[in-house]
């Protein structure tokens, strides 16, 4: 039986699977979209990932990640541009929706975060016209501000379009519920990515209370404080009806468990939560 | 001699002090404003709390705190609401500059963050009369986003300032660099606030990279990777020469440290680095 609407970013049973194991995995309980992140399809081979990817027919619902583009000096910068122009034919080669861009944060001793933004937007700038010769979406994806330090200084919807609007066609935006689900702001700026077709991914998990590891305790869907129902009617609402994709770090529990136990987990949520 | 322009939170000695001993510690070393926690205020009493504060010329840059008004039952908003206009008593008698607010999080068991917000909405406009009677300026502290599930549902200043426009006179805002360092609109939304002079309080302290812990591991100023001399400029280009005051929760680093070197460490980086 087939699991319409949900996808697996493959960082949820990273620790349990490699990229072939996963997408067995997944298959076997009905699963058929998935969102890999670089260094599992490195592991395995581009092409033999792509062939994986075709002989399933499976949906590729994002590639993790291009971006990164803060650097202290031009050669540092050139290098994460490179980085995701090569990122963009992986995600090509595998028939990916988008490829999924996190910004970076501040370089090594910096302290000029807007300055930092507009490396990203450079960057972004510097690889969009490889990104549209391939028909590659570029996804942004905004991250929670406590990431701004040392991951992504594009921290909001709202800035996050800014970007879009400023950059031009190829480009558009990953929401990941997780990211963005305390913005007073969000439900307009869905409504005004809706209105611009810029939704390209939408990502869950749960916000847990108390949140024990700023990076690796991400909640199952359901374990935590976001209403996902009313975030998946405002992205649909919005115009977006693409596969909720779950990604998931979680170091001490959900990374602990049988690979299988999580996926039918991932199912059993996504059908009543979200 | 007498630093000018600081001012210790006394959470920031909680470990190492009680009330008297962190003014005396304070005094010591020239620092002439502090701002105290209500437990800290009772645990010597109101009344003397009052009379140190006096016999000694201390500014009280504000009272922490009042607030946490979401709950799920009226008694319990009620009870808050009481609560936070007992606060604006003891802030009165202690004749700080603000009541410090921090609006709460979401109740147990809830996903309604916007419910939450409404809640935080009509407890602050159902103790303005009683501030407004008081002379007592009452100041939403905006919390970084990583508490919005269980301290505060109120995330940027853009937020904060909106529920000033609509609550009228006597409310205003303190700007905790710790929590609005990463706005992408952080700038334009100091410049507002100090056009309607709400600006009531300027925290300061640093964000570490990696942050280890989501309460408790704040850093001293110049340990991180915010621009606070930048911040500084902005704030007095808005008009708010107030007291910087430094409040640094910090369960594994300065709270283990000597009462009379975290506070000499204060001065130090304040004069370097602010």
């Amino acid at each position: 039986m087939s699991v319409k609407g949900l996808s697996i970013n493959l960082a949820t049973v990273r620790q349990q699977f490699g990229f072939a194991a996963a997408v067995d995995a997944c298959l076997a309980q009905g699963i058929t979209a998935i969102s890999p992140w670089r260094d599992q399809v490195e592991a395995i081979g581009l092409s033999e990932a792509a062939r994986i990817v075709k002989a399933n027919s499976l949906q590729v619902t994002g590639h993790c990640r291009g971006g990164m583009f803060p650097a202290n000096d031009k050669g540092g910068r050139d290098a994460a541009i490179d980085d995701s122009k090569r990122a963009i034919d992986e995600a090509a080669a595998l028939g990916a929706d988008c490829l999924v861009m996190v910004a970076g944060g501040l370089p090594a001793g910096s302290k000029d975060i807007a300055a930092a933004r507009a490396m990203v937007a450079d960057g972004l700038a510097a690889i969009l016209p490889h990104a549209r010769a391939c028909h590659m979406p570029v996804a942004i994806e905004p991250l929670h501000p406590m990431y701004a330090g040392d991951r992504a200084c594009v921290n909001t919807l709202e800035q996050a379009l800014d970007l879009c609007d400023a950059l031009g066609a190829g480009v558009g935006v990953a929401i990941d519920v997780y990211h963005t689900w305390w913005d007073p702001k969000i439900r307009p700026q869905i409504a005004r990515a809706g209105r611009n077709k810029q939704i390209l991914a939408h990502h869950i998990c749960d916000w847990l209370v108390p949140t024990r590891d700023l990076l690796l305790d991400r909640g199952m869907m359901g374990d935590g404080v976001i209403d996902l129902k009313r975030f998946r009617g405002d992205i649909e609402d919005a115009g977006f009806h693409g596969p909720q994709e779950v990604e998931i770090f979680s170091s001490e529990n959900w990374w602990k468990r049988p690979g299988a136990e999580v996926l039918a987990t991932c199912i059993e949520r996504f059908r009543t939560i979200c």
